[in-house]
C-alpha cells in the first residue's frame, strides 16, 4: 500500500546526500542519493534542490546537516562538508521558493527513531551517535532540546577525562576526543606503532573498516579498543542520565550501530555501575534501528510539522 | 507598600526550614523558620504545616526539599534530613487539607532567581549549587527540567575525573566529589595532614568556616584548593553549556555564593577556554543573587503556578 507524498526529508552526509518523500506515515515512498560536494557550499545547496524536486516536487523540504546549526538554519561549521558560516536556510529558500526546515543531523535522526524507529512511546531519550565524531540530539517531553541559540545537545563534547587527549574543537578530554570512531582508529595505530601483536598490525591502512575486521576476527587490541571507548560512553551516559532522568538512551551513529555488539556491553556496565547508588530508575541503552534512513525521515517529519501538519 | 498574600513557599534545609508568604509580584510579606528535625519525618511534617499555617493559612503551598523528588513528591533521599522513601506531598496534604507542590530545592531556587533574582530575562538558563554538596537546575524554554521521573538536573554526578575520589553516590569522580564544600574540607584536611604549610593547620575545626577565614586571609593552600574545586566547575559548565546552550549559567548554593570570589574566575576562564572552539555564543557565569530566600521565593511561585494562578 502506497500513500500519498507529504513531505520531502534529506540527510546531509559527509560523503552522501540521501533524500526520500514520505507519506503521513513516515514511509519512505522514493528515494533518491547522490556523492556530497564537498567545500562548494553553491553546489551543495543546489544538489539538496534538484534531490527535493526529483523525490517530492514542491512539498515541505527538512535538512539534516553534519554540524551544528543556529535556529536561523545557518551551519556554523561542518568540517565534513568543508564549509563555515553556510546559511542553508536562505540557501534552500532562494532555490524551492519556500523555507526548509534545518536541524542537526544527530536530532534529524532521533525524531526519525522517536516516530518509527528504536525510540517510539518514549518522550525523554538522549541519543548518542558514534561516527567521525561524536553526536547526539535530546528529547525532553516529545521535543527536541534546542537551547538559547539552537546549539543545544553537542554529547560529544561534554567531559569525558580531563587528562586526556586533545579533541578537534581544540579542548582536553572531550568524549569525541576518546570514544568517536576517528578516537578508536588513533587509538589503534598507536597501539600498533607500540608494538603490541594484533591483526591491525597486517591492515593496509588503519580505518574503522580494518578495527570492524580485527574485532570480528576476535582479536583482543581491537576488542579492547572498543571496551575502552564503550566504557566512555557508559560514563557519559550516565551523567546524562543525571542530568536528562530519560526513559530511553540511544546509541546510534555508523559506528555505533556498527560496533555495537563491542560498544553496548561495557557502556551498559560501566553506565548502571555509575546509577547504581541512586533511587531513579535507570533506562536500558538501545541501539537506533532505522540505519542511515533515520535522519532523512526526520527530516522529513520535521518538515511536516514545521509546515503545520501532523505528525 | 504591602501586597496582598497568595502563596506559601518554604525551604526545608538540613539545618532549618524557611517560611514566607508572596505576593503576585514574589515580593516577601511574612517570615517565619524553626530548626529542622532531623530523622523524624513526622515531625518534620508537622513543622512544615505549622510554618505554612503561621505565615499564610490556607494558601498554596510550595515546598523545596534537599534531594530528589519524584513527581508524586515522594523524597527517594535527604541524607542531611536523615529521611528516605517519604511521600511529602501525601504527608503534608494530609495536614494542610490541599495539595502542595514539591521540588527539589535547587529547582525552587532557580525558579526563584528566575522571577526576581538573578536569572530575570533569561528562559535557558543552567545552575550549579555548590553546598554540603553539588546541585543544580536547568531552564530549558522557561520551564524546569522535570525528566521522565521527576529526577532530572542531578549535576553533581556528572563525571569531573574518572581518577577522582569516590562520590557520596557510590561513582567515581562526580563533579560532587571534587567541587562541593565537602569535597573542598576534605581537600584541607588532607593538606593540613600532609603537612603543607597553611593557616588552615592552626584551626579548632578544618570546616566551610575555617576555609573561608583562611582563603580571606590570603592563605595560599586555601586559594589553591578553591582555584581548583572552581576549575571543576568551569569543566563542568562548559559540558553543561555544549549540552543544554543556555544564555546564562548561575552559581549558587550558600558555599558557591560565599566562595564566589575565588571560585568564579577560574570557573569562568576554564570554561571560556573549552568553549572557544565553538561559533556558538558563550553565556556567561552569574552569581546567585537571592541568597537564602531564593528556593522558599521559588517553592512559593511554583506552589502559585500548581493552583492555575499567575505568574
Amino acid at each position: 500500500m502506497t500513500g500519498t507524498p507529504v513531505a520531502v526529508g534529506i540527510d546531509v552526509g559527509g560523503t552522501k546526500l540521501t533524500a526520500c518523500s514520505l507519506d503521513a506515515n513516515a514511509s519512505i515512498l522514493v528515494r533518491a542519493r547522490t556523492r556530497s560536494p564537498v567545500g562548494d557550499p553553491e553546489l551543495l545547496l543546489d544538489e539538496i534542490a534538484r534531490l527535493a524536486a526529483e523525490v517530492g516536487d514542491g512539498l515541505p523540504v527538512g535538512v539534516g546537516v553534519p554540524g551544528p546549526v543556529s535556529r536561523a538554519g545557518v551551519i556554523s561549521h561542518a568540517p565534513n562538508l568543508d564549509v563555515t558560516g553556510l546559511d542553508v536556510g536562505a540557501g534552500l529558500t532562494a532555490r524551492l521558493g519556500r523555507r526548509p526546515a534545518v536541524t542537526n543531523d544527530a536530532s534529524a535522526a532521533l525524531v526519525g527513531e522517536h516516530a518509527v524507529g528504536a525510540a517510539t512511546g518514549h518522550d525523554h531519550v538522549v541519543m548518542l551517535t558514534v561516527g567521525t565524531g561524536v553526536g547526539g540530539a535530546v528529547l525532553v517531553d516529545g521535543a527536541l532540546l534546542e537551547g538559547a541559540s539552537g546549539h543545544a545537545g553537542e554529547l560529544g563534547h561534554v567531559l569525558a577525562d580531563p587528562g586526556g587527549p586533545v579533541c578537534g574543537c581544540g579542548a582536553v578530554g572531550c568524549l569525541e576526543a576518546v570514544a568517536s570512531g576517528t578516537a578508536m582508529t588513533r587509538r589503534a595505530r598507536e597501539l600498533v606503532a607500540a608494538g603490541r601483536p594484533t591483526l591491525l598490525a597486517q591492515a593496509d591502512k588503519i580505518d574503522g573498516h580494518a578495527l570492524d575486521e580485527a574485532a570480528r576476527a576476535g582479536d583482543e587490541v581491537a576488542r579492547t579498543i572498543r571496551r575502552e571507548a564503550g566504557e566512555h560512553l557508559g560514563r557519559a551516559a550516565a551523567s546524562l542520565v543525571n542530568v536528562f532522568d530519560p526513559s530511553l538512551v540511544l546509541l546510534g551513529g555508523g559506528a555505533g550501530v556498527n560496533a555495537a555488539g563491542d560498544l553496548l556491553p561495557p557502556m551498559q556496565q560501566v553506565m548502571r555501575e555509575r546509577l547504581a547508588g541512586f533511587a531513579r530508575p535507570i533506562p536500558p541503552i538501545v541501539v537506533a534501528s532505522l540505519g542511515d534512513d533515520a535522519g532523512m525521515i526526520g527530516a522529513g517529519l520535521l518538515a511536516l510539522r514545521a509546515s503545520g501538519q501532523k505528525p
